[in-house]
């Protein structure tokens, strides 16, 4: 039995049959020296890699992998309330990955891909001792994109989602727990953990490894010229909204009380030894929006909690940082968060 | 004496100052989640890795590995006849990565970027245990792009710069050979190689170390309607001649007799244990570009090799694979060159 990839053009013809595309604004995908596509006049462009032991472990789930290095993508762009188009793919694979983890892998990006009106045009493989997937994605940005330096004093501040949900499904997997292929919860010796208390898990498991993007919450909010600023909670709350604040040259205060905590996190904090508040402060890779409102399009933003789950966290003040009040009480919040450079 | 990186915010402010642009085209660049563009209607795009170990060394000159990882993707699109225009780069940096060693590399990127009018938008860092540089390239596409499925039997077959001097010089590395920073060779032991052979060292290294993408001549040829097909020659010349055909659906004889041979090969065949002929058919990373012609073009084309260094090699055929002709004999090329999956 032979291990292992085959050849180089080998593979390329394979994931060119992957992403087969019949758009027609692709005029040239997969398999030449570039692609060439039809462009929209304004372009969004975004890129981000995943990396094995440093954003996944080797063991994960390559679907769902796959999936998620789409999808980190198209919450940048979700972020600027633009419209993905496509991608291109740079691979780094071990030379004895297995064809069916390839595969799988691939699956995952076509998923998401098609999910969200993604067609993959382009890539580049090399053999790396660690997995990485580096993708950049484009799409049609609105007229008004939603940037960050947008925000002004007296502007409401709104996270849609739940926070801290991402950051809890990772300590889930960081003890051992799984989801199987069959969607069954297994906890660290690989039994499945009982019906009751599996759904919460494997939800929370889920927000880590497969995030969604807000892409439709970001085009209604940009092209009702409904946000003034806006970032996606990726390196968690604290820190995307100090990056806000600075961008913009303003303050914030958030309300503690306020905070869409994700309801399992009371939960599980005694089995977990996390902290709630201190989850949904500073745990990332919820993927919701953060974004501002000025007083005068609040009531059209009131109106959209209806399609988007959506909450008033805090104001937004000519202050420098941000202030966190709890209990009646006003204090500074750190800047910290997710930070890669951390020694 | 604090070593290696600053906080992740920090390297990012510092990239977005080197890289700061007042191009109109750049509506938002670095510091928001995605880059904001003033999009051509055909854009031309394109992904490719340097990656440590496989594509450099770690001690390899990062002003010139910054060249190189920009480079290389401009090559791609100089072979679809495309003018660049912006670039986003992910990096994966060591923890302990020097911040001078960060401020060359991102030196090399900034020089090769202003020497081909292209901006940098935007990137992405990830803390890794080897280095890496991902970047994705766009540009106007011509309203012909050159693909390589346009090659048509009775077209000449031609080749840009020479053959082989770029695989001579990663041999020169491979022993042990290094340019310094004054620009002297130093020979395996660190001693300084004597004047008289130092200049055809130099020039080995510098095309394996810092090609130069041929987009001037790619969009010469896209312009005119000059070439019915193309490629650049980053595998060797065989590999990516085989490509081409398959392609285009023909078969080609190359005439060894006309191949450009670097004209140090041949000087260099016995110390380095090189044979000249395969070096210029199988070395890789040249950065030429392969291209076919139409008969009627031909004249045309001739005109050029005043501003270009080209030269017919052979001719495309119906056939399928390609033939190399030498001393009279006629006989199948192997289909080999760079593979990143052999083992």
């Amino acid at each position: 039995m032979k291990a292992g990839l085959p050849p180089e053009d080998a593979i390329v013809q394979r994931l060119a049959a992957a992403f087969a595309t019949r758009r027609r604004d692709v005029k040239t995908g997969i398999g030449d020296d570039a692609a060439i596509l039809a462009a929209p006049a304004r372009l969004a462009v975004t890129t981000d890699v995943l990396l094995e032991d440093h954003d996944f472990r080797k063991d994960s789930d390559p679907r769902r992998l796959g999936r998620k290095a789409l999808n980190v993508n198209l919450s940048d762009l979700a972020a600027m309330g633009a419209t993905p188009l496509w991608a291109v793919i740079a691979l780094g694979l071990p030379k004895k990955t297995r064809p069916d983890w390839l595969d799988a892998l691939t699956e995952g990006l076509r998923e998401a891909a098609a999910e969200h009106g993604v067609a993959v045009v382009g890539g580049d493989l090399s053999a790396s001792e660690k997995i990485f997937v580096s993708v950049t994605v484009m799409g049609q940005a609105p007229e008004k994109p939603l940037l960050r330096s947008g925000a002004e004093p007296g502007d409401a501040l709104y996270v849609s989602g739940t926070l801290g949900a991402a950051a809890a499904g990772l300590r889930l997997l960081e003890a051992g727990y799984r989801l199987s292929r069959e969607k069954d919860v297994l906890d660290p010796k690989g039994r499945r953990v009982p019906a009751q208390r599996a759904p919460e898990k494997a939800r929370l498991i889920r927000h880590q490894i497969d995030p969604r993007p807000q892409l439709e919450l970001g085009i209604a909010l940009a092209h009702g010229g409904l946000a003034s600023a806006a970032i996606d909670v990726s390196d968690g709350l604290a820190r995307d909204l100090y990056r806000l604040c600075r961008a913009s040259d303003v303050g914030a205060t958030v309300d503690a009380s306020l905070l869409p905590a994700d309801s399992a996190l009371q939960d599980f904090a005694g089995v977990l030894h996390l902290d709630p508040l201190a989850t949904a402060l500073y745990g990332g890779e919820d993927f919701g929006l953060l974004f501002t409102v000025p007083r005068r399009k609040q009531a059209a933003i009131e109106a959209l909690t209806g399609r988007f789950a959506l909450r008033r966290i805090g104001t937004i003040d000519d202050g420098a940082g941000v202030r966190l009040v709890r209990d009646g009480k006003r204090a500074p919040l750190p800047d910290a968060g997710f930070d890669h450079f951390d020694p």
